[in-house]
């Protein structure tokens, strides 16, 4: 930012602090996390975010998803609040900023206005979302995606992991089965700040993506029925084997994948199998794959040669299957608005941005579908992220926070 | 048999109750049996078994592997015995007679010599190998294989199964780690007696089918190392997702097993990745894929291409992978005086016979490695086997228990 500028700025030592004091919580094997949503090391990380909150003056209300709502109250507090979040759950072979740097952001975002006494029109909340990667509990996003209204309450409450616990048992379990409704309120806008998790940013050496648009992703969970017999006599014409099929069609997916590179991207993502032993054929499989590609037309095509391949794997392996879940994102539209202010702050405090799309998905997607959403990107070391790896440096974090800074604080005067 | 025979004969029902009462313990979930190795059931019924030979005036000796040798004294009893023997352990989803008619089978024919009070010069034995199936420990057929010399002890002893636990903890526990050594010992010959796991008998309508060879069977187990990434941010051509390059090369195996079909078989067997997980590349992936036929130079063949396809399968998803364990049976050459016994017993008894190759592994291969072996089949309905509809009718197994009664007798006397 310019020399002698005498905006209010972040405490970059005290966010970094607290990033490392986060990134104790559920190590990883290999200096990164494993704080899959729900864990032991979720809860202790929930309840350290939640006395930091309490420490800041901030009221923090949990809603019957356990995301974690801290809020500094406004001037004209019955105003709907200015709301910044992302997500505190990791992948189980995760990084200690992913999602991370977005709350903790947050949390610094209202700390330094404490500090500088700085009071707004609007109320400013700060969520956790709960289980944002999808790494325990499938689908990704469920928390948001609830209070979006794009699934059920009790539905999302229902999902279980692999070894049968359940969401809503688990939230219990940790104390984090709140009282609050999830949604159903106004919420003025939704900002979100993550890692990039591309190298993009680090290659063009600016601190600041503002996302215009996403990949349009596509995915399909499905599941094959096939039937066990002897491997050794069953012929090949008289098997049903539902691995053979899964198999089939991950292998077609990566190739689609391959086909539609370097923009295009297809995902083999998940196999699991029963009764998957040697000497016997599988009864059942359950696969999970996903397209993406920035032209939601492109994406359309790719899906279209899956579903061919799916067709084609069950016919010649003689499994019968069932899309059991099908999930869509990248196609929202973010605001213009917001996008604006933060273009001004930028300015203002002499960041340089890069207007880029989204490749992941992100809590912000389900939000832009109910409020005014915007969601920026500071740069991560190689572009390397949900890998134990993943690194980022808090000379080219501090930037996008000082940012999201100004832009919130336009944002709840307005 | 011939009208007016006055040889001896079974008890054909005392040998149904017997299998009746075996298939009570470790109920399936669709009236067959869940009874892998060294599982609570097993136990049980190694525990029935041992009571039932103990009744029959049999001596009964465990070897360090588990295997329980079930001795009826010879006159000239310091002489290598006849072993008759099968497993009592069953597939995830197995069926109530594959192996354990083998052992029951065996058990029914010394109960007959002592009904008719028949002293013979060479001991008998029946054996109960352990983990013939694999479905718990890889690789199946593990104890014969360790008695003829084929694994280790100590390294069959450290297997684990997919919880981790210990192949010889889990005899400890069960009591039946044994103190007698594993092999080491002259054995005159082994017979084997199992259901034929296909339906060409029962087509047929002959219930003995004697085994002149098998088909050539050559297995893989595979690991992959790639690394994890983010899903959406990560181009195909950074990935290094080991789950694509499992479902390749499964995909593959599939492919090889239709272009040798009917007579090849090539089988995805299991498959399993980690984090196979939405949202993240899998950093590591296994797969047991195996390849079959009746001429080994096809099977060589199946393997070529298979392999061509691992390697093409990591280059293109830039994976690493390691060949952890290879295995291979059914070359083995069965006993022609053996077999010359069985045919004799067979026309003395008017019992018609077909000659056939096994298709499956069997723990008459590894024992065909250092004795005199003969492998018999008797039909199951529809050759639906591996799979808890698996079914067998006395009246098609009864001739050939007797068969393999006087086939016993003659070698047990010679």
């Amino acid at each position: 930012m310019g020399i002698g500028s005498n905006l209010p700025l972040i405490d970059g030592q005290r966010l970094w602090d607290s990033l490392m004091e986060s990134g104790r919580i559920g190590p990883g094997k290999a200096g990164g996390l494993r704080r899959v949503a729900l864990s032991d090391a979720d809860g202790e990380m929930r309840d350290l975010y939640g006395r930091w909150c309490e420490e800041a003056g901030l009221s923090v209300t949990v809603d019957a998803m356990g995301s974690m709502f801290a809020r500094r109250a406004g001037r004209e507090d019955d105003l709907p609040p200015v709301l910044i979040g992302s997500h505190l759950d990791t992948q189980v072979a995760g990084g200690k900023y992913d999602g991370i740097l977005g709350v903790l952001g947050g949390l610094e975002i209202l700390r330094t206005l404490n500090d500088r006494g700085i009071e707004t029109r609007r109320p400013i909340e700060v969520v956790n979302w709960t289980n944002e990667e999808g790494a325990r509990f499938n689908p990704p996003m469920v928390a948001s995606g609830v209070f979006a209204g794009v699934f059920e309450r009790d539905w999302a409450l229902a999902r279980e992991d692999d070894d049968g616990a359940v969401f809503g048992e688990e939230l219990k379990r940790l104390g984090y089965a709140g009282e609050a409704p999830v949604g159903g309120r106004e919420v003025d806008c939704y900002f979100e700040l993550h890692i990039e998790q591309d190298d993009a940013l680090e290659r063009l050496g600016i601190p600041l993506g503002i996302v215009t648009g996403g990949y349009a992703a596509r995915g399909f969970n499905i599941r094959f029925e096939g039937e066990t017999a002897h491997t050794g006599p069953t012929p090949m014409a008289k098997r049903r084997n539902a691995l053979a099929a899964a198999a089939r069609v991950l292998a077609a997916v990566d190739d689609i994948g391959w086909k539609y590179a370097p923009e295009g991207k297809a995902t083999a993502a998940r196999c699991i199998a029963w009764p998957n032993r040697l000497g016997i054929l599988s009864e059942w499989a359950e696969i999970i794959i996903d397209f993406r590609h920035p032209d939601p037309a492109v994406t359309a095509k790719m899906v279209e040669e899956g579903m061919a391949a799916l067709e084609a794997a069950a016919e010649k392996t003689r499994v019968d299957y069932e899309i059991i879940q099908r999930w869509s994102f990248g196609d929202e539209n973010f605001s213009e608005d917001l996008i604006g202010l933060v273009r001004g702050a930028a300015t203002a405090l002499d960041v340089p941005t890069h207007d880029m799309f989204s490749q992941a998905g992100h809590d912000a997607y389900y939000m832009s579908r109910i409020t005014p959403t915007c969601l920026l990107f500071s740069p991560c070391r190689d572009g390397i992220t949900h890998n134990e790896a993943e690194e980022i440096e808090l000379a080219y974090t501090e930037p996008s926070v000082n940012v999201l800074l100004h832009a919130v604080l336009a944002r709840a005067d307005r």
